[in-house]
């Protein structure tokens, strides 16, 4: 029989990678997306299109409203910057975004009988955040056992990183050999009022770069 | 100047004995309270009169909507144990609860600069959740090095559980000790449809056990 997986589904292009690297191993999907009132709401339907695209056995959509921290460009009205990807933790760095979403993710695991999350974190081209780092995975899987009745009575949970190690064109050419939804997946930060990726934020240029190191075009690119 | 503290405030008796004492060693208090959808919902509007009695700078309640993971008496239909404390992980425990409460005040301190991180937890009438123990917060204060832009660049993260090795008796001393708002506290897990305490939930045992212990009546007792 094949394992629940709890992937944490944004609706950019690496998680749908992860997400169809996960259904490639034979994993049932359970999708967790978190509507943390980002400026790029438009991922949170790309997301639900990708989770049925991959036939998830479930999507949640988690309402958790970060704005009231403050502390980002990407959940308050400081200016995404599109000057390229510079050295360093940029500005649209989310205050312990991936702790509080891997913590979400692993009490719906632990609520269904889930030992496996799936991430699609990327310490290579990784924009300079630090919670995206295999430390800081090997932390949380350690944290998982503490915290958890399952790890408390000697199950250990996993955190899946597919796309620690690879670059973006490795990224694309993953997609592209599970058959991941490309065409459905969003990735920019800061939409034009057209609904168009804005082609310069860091997101963008990082999607951009990934699909001309693979060599191929973008579907999802008007 | 004092430091600014993220207390996680639920109303009751434990996390609000925790805010007045973070008041008394002269913090500056941002309480935080997170509506899980919880059954016992009186505990939010008692948070918010906890939060304003104690001068709390800032009060967020986060609506953070756990239900639909099911996996706990607390979020589902699953009846309330009325049997008295027993030994072992109850059915009231909710799947990573207080990492993920942890995780979403790491952020909110992260945001506005705040190291000091505030949780009522209790090792010894523990009602048995494993992320109530020692090693989990320590594991969670190394997680929050790894997981933030502060840690990496060298500070840290304090997670206070002042109640740590406190038994019901102590806290309610502690709570008469640093003059905290008992009165406004609520601790039941499951009101009777009189918005009386039941009596009978572990909760309500281990408050009675403590102000039997302290030696002085409940004043939040009709």
């Amino acid at each position: 029989m094949s394992r629940l997986g709890v992937v944490l589904l944004s609706g950019g292009l690496d998680s749908t990678t992860v997400a169809a690297m996960a259904r490639s191993e034979d994993y049932r999907l359970l999708a967790l997306t978190i509507d943390y009132n980002q400026r790029h709401r438009i991922e949170l339907d790309r997301a639900a299109a990708v989770a049925e695209r991959l036939g998830a056995e479930r999507h949640i959509v988690l309402p958790l409203d970060l704005r009231g921290f403050g502390g980002s460009a990407l959940t308050s009205d400081t200016a995404v910057p599109k000057d390229g990807v510079m050295p360093g933790i940029p500005v649209t760095y989310v205050p312990a975004r991936n702790t509080i979403f891997l913590s979400v993710a692993l009490g719906w695991a632990e609520a269904v009988g889930a030992r496996d999350l799936f991430i699609g974190v990327n310490a290579l081209d990784y924009s300079g955040y630090p919670d995206c780092r295999p430390e800081f995975i090997a932390g949380f899987e350690r944290l998982a056992e503490l915290a958890t009745k399952a790890g408390v009575e000697g199950e250990a949970f996993r955190v899946h990183t597919p796309l620690a190690a690879m670059t973006k064109g490795d990224i694309v050419r993953a997609a592209l050999a599970v058959d991941a939804p490309i065409e459905l997946t969003w990735s920019c930060y800061d939409p034009t009022p057209a609904g168009t990726p804005c082609g310069e934020c860091d997101s963008c240029r990082l999607r951009a770069k990934g699909f001309a190191e693979a060599g191929v075009a973008d579907p999802a690119l008007p």
